[in-house]
């Protein structure tokens, strides 16, 4: 440990004492509880930055909130809002209950950062800052995948909930798949559940006699159509398309899984850069007003390590 | 020194030592050199961030190149790769001459940010990470707030040069005051000169007799626009509008200034958005691939002080 000291102290004579001065500053961070796979990622990945942003920032407060519904996260923003905060990311577990709660803090003089889940009105008069992945290419990057490697698949989906989410990731993978071999047999809800996706995934099996792939769209729905698959011990189907980034399933593609060859990334660990954004405003007064759309990048087996997180619990 | 060294070693043992147990790693900057406003600014905050990233993340090498055209800024990028890039801040100054360049860096495994200017070919297997401002909405901001301010304004538009930015510029300011009593004029093209935007003024100031509001969507423009002005004696135009976030419209929009109310964000700081993104993903795995556009926020003389940087060439 005293090595460590003499070597920081050595770093901070050579680089100049800058971010040792920063000043004292307050970010409040609330998510949800977690409730599933990718809600306990957000979980995981926010307190994982908030060390980070701590060591970085030294004279930096992160306070981590997670609540399980709307009304219980309305009043973690009011608890954080009495420590006086600089900043405020949130992901809501549901956006327009608590869009007002939002604006309130943002009306205090507190820069806000959304983070994923918008609010139907999303413009600067709500926040600073929005974060989110890339729905729309979520769909396409999947059915682009399945177009060039199956030019012929015959594929059943499993969409999420009837919600804009899911719509736009359907309508990325119609353009996809547009004027291609490719034929959608069916497509079913399964509510980004395993369980509802097991069940989606035995009536299509008992539905069709040959499928050839499996677009679930979702890490934790695939765990439940893999399942379904081998316990009716079909053969026909050559592979499963997913999307997140968990754990289990870039797992699967770094070993060469044949049944998951790919993901597409919708990475929880996006609460992460919105942090480091939100500090990079706060600390060191860059511009970060804005939107950032993140890349639905295809995860393969040369580039799936970069996004696997054996710590964390998705 | 003494105590701010103990201070560090204070703070490293209480936030632990993450931070400084990070892996050593190098990130190149290869910007335009400082040949007009906008540009000095980006090697402003270049420097600036550079400073503040080897702060924050020790071990880290950031090294700042600027280079005053396309085939010097090629020559550049070699010099950065021979020192073993992890990554790649690029602010082109011309971006197709460069892709080749860039295309090469990339594939061999840096993360690379391409920030502002984007060479036609714009995906993934040019970079990781695109940084730049709203055009659009830097001529919808600006012609909204003429709209609102001055609703029956007779307007004359400078434009930039007839390149796919200022044409974009155009497009949203059109929006912004369709069917609106906001008449355009006029429109020549000022090429982001100083001396050009001068000219066109005197030539309008001579042709029109009433002209209610000049919106010239530069700040560099902007200068030779209020001196054409000054020159001619005229009292009928009530403002102008300009764009970019230079520390004098700031100064002048903190001041009160009556011909400057107002500026529209297009910062040189988005520079050290990209930079620090681009730490943060080199250094804190946080997903950052995607395309980050910033808001192009109205400066009004309530927010200005947040912009305004006095120690900035720009």
């Amino acid at each position: 440990m005293l090595k460590n000291i003499a070597a920081v102290a050595v770093l901070a004579t050579a680089f100049g004492t800058h971010a040792f001065a920063q000043e004292a500053k307050t970010i409040g961070v609330s998510i949800p509880a977690a409730d599933h796979g990718w809600t306990a990622g957000v979980v995981y990945h926010a307190e994982r930055v908030a060390e980070m942003i701590r060591a970085e920032h030294p004279g930096s407060t992160v306070i981590v909130k997670t609540s399980p519904d709307a009304a219980s996260q309305a009043n973690a923003l009011q608890d954080l809002a009495v420590q006086g905060l600089d900043a405020l990311v949130i992901l809501p577990t549901d956006p327009d209950p608590l869009v007002n709660a939002i604006r309130e803090i943002k009306d205090a003089g507190t820069f806000v950062t959304i983070v994923d889940r918008a609010p139907s009105q999303n413009d600067s008069s709500v926040r600073d800052l929005y974060v989110a992945g890339n729905n729309f290419a979520l769909g396409q990057v999947a059915g682009d995948y399945i177009k060039a490697t199956t030019p012929d698949a015959q594929v059943v989906v499993i969409r999420g909930m009837p919600i804009p989410i899911d719509e736009e990731r359907q309508a990325g993978f119609d353009k996809a798949i547009e004027g291609s071999g490719v034929t959608v047999l069916d497509r079913q809800f399964g509510n980004w559940n395993r369980d509802d996706a097991f069940k989606v995934t035995q009536d299509f099996l008992t539905k069709f006699d040959k499928i050839d792939v499996i677009w679930c769209q979702d890490d934790d729905m695939a765990v439940g159509v893999l399942q379904a698959i081998e316990q009716a011990g079909r053969t026909d189907i050559q592979y499963v398309v997913a999307g997140a980034g968990s754990k289990d399933m870039i797992k699967k593609v770094m070993d060469g899984d044949k049944m998951i060859p790919v993901d597409v990334l919708y990475p929880p660990a996006m609460v992460g850069t919105a942090m480091e954004l939100t500090a990079a405003a706060v600390f060191n007064n860059v511009p970060v007003h804005g939107t950032y759309v993140l890349d639905a990048t295809l995860i393969t087996k040369d580039n799936a390590a970069n996004y696997y997180f054996p710590d964390s619990p998705f």
